[in-house]
């Protein structure tokens, strides 16, 4: 049966604090909670209503830690959700290694992006191009943050995010540097290579002065009316487009 | 003097229903005030700090309807704002005319877009990419929902949207429509011209089945990962640009 200490213990993963502190962290609802069963993360619990048994027999069937039947009520007080009638998962987190990256692959950098909604959704853009990383400043937003993998709606799963300083890290990948500023060259002129880093900057402030030294290539996106400018991830969406038409 | 019954009225505009019977919405935040004391919109009453009136002096000199200097502390009360150092505006909802909509322009058309922070990042992309007129169904977010006007940042004032039955009105603009289905035709292969409508679905079941059938050619983002889908108002931006590219 699950503990109160267990439910106090999951309850308490939704801050970074404690994520750090327990090395562990909690995915809600069927699609994060498939997903994460389908992937490489050690989970350790999963609690899992009637609903979400009948519908994944065969995953729970393969499923090696501690699992529970509960009520969709026992879910919405464990989780953040305000409702959940499926499930939640709790798995370790990964070690925070410097990833491989290869000489001609495309990837993100984040300079402090902020909202967990938009990282979340920029991890999901990312696994739609088949971008496998993304290098974020050790201010950005948490990847395991609740609100970050529920926007990433399973991506989270197939994408690398490696937490690093942007500014000593970026030059020892010896790859070209692109960066999304107002006032650059337009993105639908230039012959774009898939290949180099797509570096975005803060929902505020933009990419840093410091970072953007950095900086090989400016590039902006076209405007055509009167929004003075684009969500993040909205505009990450579409530089990715521009880089992959090619 | 702000009366308690003003901040009272204000509070219940966060509900559709006072709002509808009322004919009245507020904004909040520097950015979305600004840009409603430029536009067309009647105000009717413009709560502020003295942040505000320092920054915007020359703003509030204009204005012409009830404008009280009050303290952050009133503001987060009457708002839906947790932090508000600036302002808060009320102002008269517009009358929801069909719109003079032209032989050569490029349209969206929302099939049931529920979030509210999807519809107001929508309006936002729309204003970007020069796009006057979002035509929505009828179970479509509300636009002077908080939420909607709060991430559209002030492109609410320069973006038309109304609300009406889809199966009955797009067949009579005589323009083709694009309809985003997941296994429609590669968008980056389409030589697209910038005319007609551009239609997205509900965030969980895409283009209802009534409404695909007026859809004349069916488009789709090319995927090069393993994300099963993206975000309405990401693949929104994504099409615009792709439009607009041309």
């Amino acid at each position: 049966m699950l503990s109160k200490n267990t439910l106090k213990f999951i309850k308490s993963l939704q801050h970074k604090k404690f994520r750090k502190q327990e090395n562990a962290f909690f995915v809600e609802g069927s699609k994060n909670v498939t997903e994460l069963l389908d992937s490489d993360f050690e989970i350790t619990y999963l609690l899992y209503t009637e609903k979400f048994e009948t519908e994944y027999r065969n995953l729970l069937r393969g499923f090696k830690g501690e699992a529970f039947l509960v009520t969709q009520k026992v879910l919405e007080s464990a989780g953040s959700f305000q409702s959940n009638d499926s499930a939640l998962a709790v798995a370790k987190i990964k070690v925070n290694d410097p990833p491989q990256i290869s000489k001609s692959e495309l990837m993100l950098a984040l300079d402090d992006v902020r909202d967990p909604g938009n990282l979340g959704t920029i991890i999901r853009i990312a696994d739609w191009y088949g971008i496998k990383h993304i290098i974020c400043s050790e201010e950005s937003a948490d990847i395991y943050n609740p609100k970050v993998l529920n926007s990433s709606m399973g991506s989270f799963t197939r994408v690398n995010v490696y937490y690093t300083d942007l500014y000593t890290y970026l030059p020892t990948l010896n790859l070209p540097i692109y960066g999304a500023f107002l006032g650059g060259k337009d993105i639908h002129q230039q012959n774009l290579k898939s290949t180099g880093v797509i570096l975005m900057g803060n929902e505020s402030n933009g990419i840093s002065d410091r970072i953007a030294e950095l900086v090989t290539e400016r590039l902006t996106i076209p405007r055509f009316g009167h929004a003075e400018s684009l969500n993040v991830a909205i505009a990450t969406a579409i530089i990715c487009d521009n880089f992959k038409r090619s």
